[in-house]
């Protein structure tokens, strides 16, 4: 159902509303009533006749139908054990609510059947919750405070959806002093039935909102999120504070909230896929919303800089690092124009250093080039307040260019009280600063890479299902367990590779071996599902020459072996040795898993995640940003790998995930893959049933 | 010579100084004269005969001989072109200077001429120099300001050195809003005569400096400040912000102070091995200093975390993915006199979650549990300003038990407004406060790695040069030099490698090899100083199976390398892949790298730097805090490799880097290092004569 009604309410009942000073429910009353929301408002609670001289009713019901057909949004600050039911005698009539109550899910087993019951409720009755155990939420265009954090943030375009509602007092209170400013802050608690996927689509469509962030503890429902998300990337930049990179944070979470905070890297991969942009830290979250919040324009990867002291001009060079954007390379044109005005000593390179006596008249005139040259999207300009800076005056310089151009400017202007009030100005015009260089250079960064998610904006991947393919590969796995394995044989896993178009090793069971010829030297395996590190286990024996030796290896095997299944395969010529494999993510279901093999794989951590379905373009243009990509670059004595055969085989894995959902484990290891012409070879395939 | 007199003169002239406001003379004079320092002062300006109600002279050597007899500094704020003049008039009598002028070394070839006149007086007269081209230095504790920045900072125990006179000016003023107090600020300028490496020396010794903080674009002489910089950081910490991390910054460092930024590994490498703290930003910088000025001990690996809000908490806790410092595992007896005060729905594991409607009693009984729990090192305090949080009451709580406790403790105070006033209550207090949890979770992790540095501190490590095997392996050199070849043959690099216990490949000449019998399979290479890449150019045949396949591999060879040397070897067994090589850095001489061979290893960036001599202890610590530590732990599946053995080798290497600086170029690619009883072998050694 539309959230419009909720966060736009033409009339507000809050229940348990009270004149007791420091009660939630007299926060939230005062709130609501003082700071200026415009719609009918009526107090509940049986205990007063009347708060702060308004009429206060015993119940929901009691308020006059009339009335009544009119509230929009009941607000709930009661004891959590009449939550439900007063939901529930007023289901009919009121549509939205915010249960700020606490006491549902957080609290365990008994809180967790309630908030059950609850959702119940809600399905039932077609209703709209936000909470339990929240905030609330603020609508600051409307002087809509219905929460009980104290004042009114300034209207903006900034969306920003808690899961943490003390993070979201801090945030505001900061605010407040760097200028931000909001077209709503909500608390979504528990997210029972409004989580981060429904607020996505309704902020994705509110016209305030500019830019959406999001602090999440934990990711409810991948499937949605990431379909919802992908649509709304594409409309408005989402900036996610994701917690949760380690495993005792991990623990925390759940133990705090009872989200389930996922495989961090899984969720970094469903960001990229996605086009969310994920903040690293609170810092940063905060500096990329200011930074979109002011922008003229998304970025482009080409970055000037400016300013009155070399050290500080290297400072920031250094903060390109390790980033995307790049200081822009000056046309000569620039260069000539900018060496006209400034002193021999100064630098026309970029950075560009006006040098320490630099007056306003230096930055306005370097600003008015930089406005016309093609080659630079972003400006940071720098200021180091020395003796004879007028810095006022400057800021004033930088705040005309910004109304007249369409490039973005950020400045960093460093110090402390010689700078400050400058900054005031400066932010007061929404020409966003950042105290360090670090900060500006990665915000400018991360909203650009939102630039180019949009190269691969193409419509929302969709996998078709075979269901004639699926069918045939349930066959395979019902014979198997059928005989009580756990696991396929190499031939029937190859049978299924080939319907996906991946291509295995050549192999023999021994049985059907005599009279073949593979050539030497061949491999000799073991094919059990009880036997799964055949490495490990002395399972394989590899390299063998000649009949001989053969015959010989495959007595040693069977006396180890005595029950198994053996197979002859021939030696994969030598090649790049990769690994793929499906991880069944809690929350975002089939993940492809792919990288470098070989003996250090797991050390060198040259392992990257995919999250299926993928378009061809995606896909290729994950493979070629991700860590194996210097196989298909070709760098130095190394012909290129071929790109489009690895593409088309994780299309084929991919396809597999999500066509065979049956699967419990799978890994091709190694998958050879050549710089010649030669076809890529899957040597080992598990497939768990 | 001693700074002492430099850096606490009794007397000091100020030679240019003016009464014309602008001109740095009269910002000097003024800084001097009007904040408070106590000792004697001179102008000297043949403009005037008077500046602010004072005596002004005409010259240095004016100045009466009684009085003169005692100017224990002369400050130089006068056209570059008079200062070498004025300073030889008066080397006899004034033996320290700070020469503010610019137009030196930063102007090009002409001030070059000029400053290495200038060093010449110096070194003739005995004399101490700070600049030229610098902003001064301010010493708050005697209230000199001998600089033409504005202001003077609070007394306090941070020296910070800074090649960028701009960002000192930038920093002071920050420092002020952020309560950091100086023991010194000290612009070295050109770094003619007083570079990094007095300035360490220097502060080292002075009592008022607890820890030193610079700013670097470039270090002057590697062997004396690896050398200085490793007493001086036994004895305090030294943290260092050193720019030139990309080739963009390097090349506008040296176009902007004509400094050698140098490589960024190495100078890392050099940190590490020095004891140094390396800051990664400016931001980072300001908070390690901040924090460790305040710090009541250096902090060990142990941190504990309190907090009203979980959310927060879960952000410091991600805080800590990477670092070496962990969230303490707290005891149980910990947990349990946690439980006894806080509300059921708190959490005891850490973070320590005193939940949102903590107030200052929680907190306090809080921080006495931790007080007394030794399994806690350092205490991150988290605060957000919620409707019922007592902020100014938890500061004062904290204040208090910073002042009785030897753990450290800083906090994050979150918000704006409401946290403001606590806060700059924290700071008059010595307690370090940080914006965000990530800054606060680095600061101690930096400091306690200062910590960790402690473990290896054993005597500053002296290579001893062996000149008797300095002598064999110079005459091999030379042999190979009168045969006009620019490279060892493979018997004579074995032959060195063996004088430094490494062991190298078997190996035969083709002409010596009819008779032997190696065993097959064997390996055919040219060996020539033409033929450096090998496998690259075919001049390798491998795995070469019987008498008949050689003959043959021997005439392919032939015919494409008629003139060259051939040899034979038998194929090495497998191993890892290691290679080491010798480097000769601009800065710090001779320096090790080595990694992971292979054909991916210029990819995967597994390698090191080693700046030697470096002791036993320090080369196994290096090793096993590398890139390639994992092969030395032996993780799963994989047998441990010998890191004695690969210490020995390193040893090796380092002795014939420093014994033999003759050599151009050295590599070992690959070396095969075995995790079983197998001597690891040097297959192919390269050494450029």
């Amino acid at each position: 159902m539309s959230l419009d009604k909720l966060f736009n309410p033409k009339s507000i009942a809050i229940v348990g509303a009270s004149s007791e000073e420091g009660k939630i429910g007299n926060v939230i009353a005062k709130n609501i009533l003082e700071l200026g929301y415009g719609g009918e408002v009526y107090l509940v609670n049986p205990k007063y006749a009347e708060i702060f001289g308004k009429k206060c009713y015993k119940s929901l019901g009691e308020i006059p139908t009339s009335s009544a057909g009119m509230i929009d949004l009941a607000i709930l600050a009661i004891p959590a054990k009449f939550v439900n039911q007063e939901i529930l005698n007023n289901s009919k009539n009121i549509k939205n609510y915010v249960v700020i109550s606490a006491g549902f899910s957080e609290i365990g087993e008994e809180g967790k059947k309630q908030e059950e019951e609850l959702k119940k409720i809600t399905k039932e009755n077609g209703l709209n919750i936000l909470g339990p155990n929240c905030l609330g939420f603020i609508i600051p265009s409307l002087k809509l405070n219905a929460s009980f954090a104290g004042g009114m943030p300034e209207a903006g375009n900034i969306a920003f959806v808690s899961q943490s509602g003390a993070l979201a007092v801090a945030i505001m209170d900061a605010a407040k002093k760097e200028g931000t400013k909001f077209s709503s802050i909500v608390s979504v608690g528990n997210k029972m039935q409004i989580s981060e996927t429904e607020m996505l689509e309704f902020l994705g469509q509110d016209e305030n909102t500019k830019v959406i962030g999001m602090y999440l503890e934990g990711i409810k429902e991948g499937g949605k999120f990431i379909e919802i998300a992908g649509k709304i990337a594409k409309i408005k930049p989402i900036v996610i504070l994701k917690a949760g990179k380690n495993e005792k944070t991990q623990k925390a979470i759940s133990s705090h909230t009872g989200a389930l905070a996922g495989n961090d890297e899984i969720v970094s991969a469903v960001f990229e896929k996605s086009g969310i942009i994920r903040a690293n830290n609170l810092e940063e979250f905060f500096a990329l919303l200011n930074f979109i919040s002011f922008s003229n324009t998304v970025p482009n990867q080409k970055v000037a800089v400016i300013t009155n002291a070399g050290g500080a001009g290297v400072l920031v060079s250094d903060a390109f690092s390790g980033k995307k954007i790049k200081l822009a390379d000056l046309e000569n044109e620039t260069k000539n124009k900018l060496r006209e005005f400034l002193p021999a000593e100064s630098s026309v390179e970029n950075p560009i250093d006006l040098l320490g006596d630099a007056r306003a008249d230096r930055y306005k005139k370097a600003l008015k080039i930089i406005s016309s040259a093609p080659e630079i999207g972003s400006v940071i300009c720098l200021l180091t307040p020395q003796e004879q800076t007028p810095v006022a005056e400057i800021a004033k310089e930088i705040i005309k260019f910004k109304d007249k151009t369409d490039k973005n400017i950020v400045t960093v202007f460093l110090g402390g009280e010689k700078v400050e009030k400058a900054i005031t100005k400066l932010k007061q015009n929404e020409v966003c600063n950042f105290s360090f260089p670090d900060l500006a250079v990665t915000a400018i960064d991360s909203y650009s890479q939102w630039n180019e998610f949009g190269v691969v904006k193409t419509k929302t991947q969709t996998q078709l299902i075979n269901e004639k393919r699926r069918a045939k590969v349930l066959e395979i796995i019902a014979k198997a367990k059928s005989e009580n394995r756990q696991a396929l044989y190499f031939g029937e896993s190859a049978e299924v590779m080939a319907m996906y178009e991946i291509n295995t090793v050549e192999s023999f069971e021994i049985e059907n071996y005599h009279g073949r010829n593979l050539g030497y030297p061949v491999v000799l395996k073991v094919d059990s599902d009880k036997v799964l590190h055949k490495t490990d286990k002395n399972g394989v024996i590899l390299n063998i020459e000649n009949e001989m030796n053969l015959s010989r290896a495959v007595s040693q095997i069977k006396t180890n072996f005595p029950e198994s299944h053996l197979i002859i395969q021939p030696m994969a010529k030598k090649g790049a040795e990769l690994i793929i494999g499906i991880k069944k993510d809690e929350i975002f279901g089939p993940v492809i898993v792919y990288g470098l093999g070989g003996i250090y794989a797991e050390f060198l951590k040259t392992v990257d995640y995919l999250v299926p379905p993928l378009s061809l373009a995606q896909m290729e243009k994950t493979l070629l940003s991700g860590k194996i990509k210097f196989l298909f670059q070709g760098a130095r004595g190394q012909k290129k790998y071929n790109v489009e055969e690895m593409v088309k085989i994780l299309m084929g894995i991919s396809s597999f995930a999500l066509e065979i959902p049956e699967i419990r484990e799978f890994d091709i290891n190694p998958l050879i893959v050549y710089n010649n012409s030669q076809e890529a070879v899957a040597v080992d395939v598990k497939i768990m049933i």
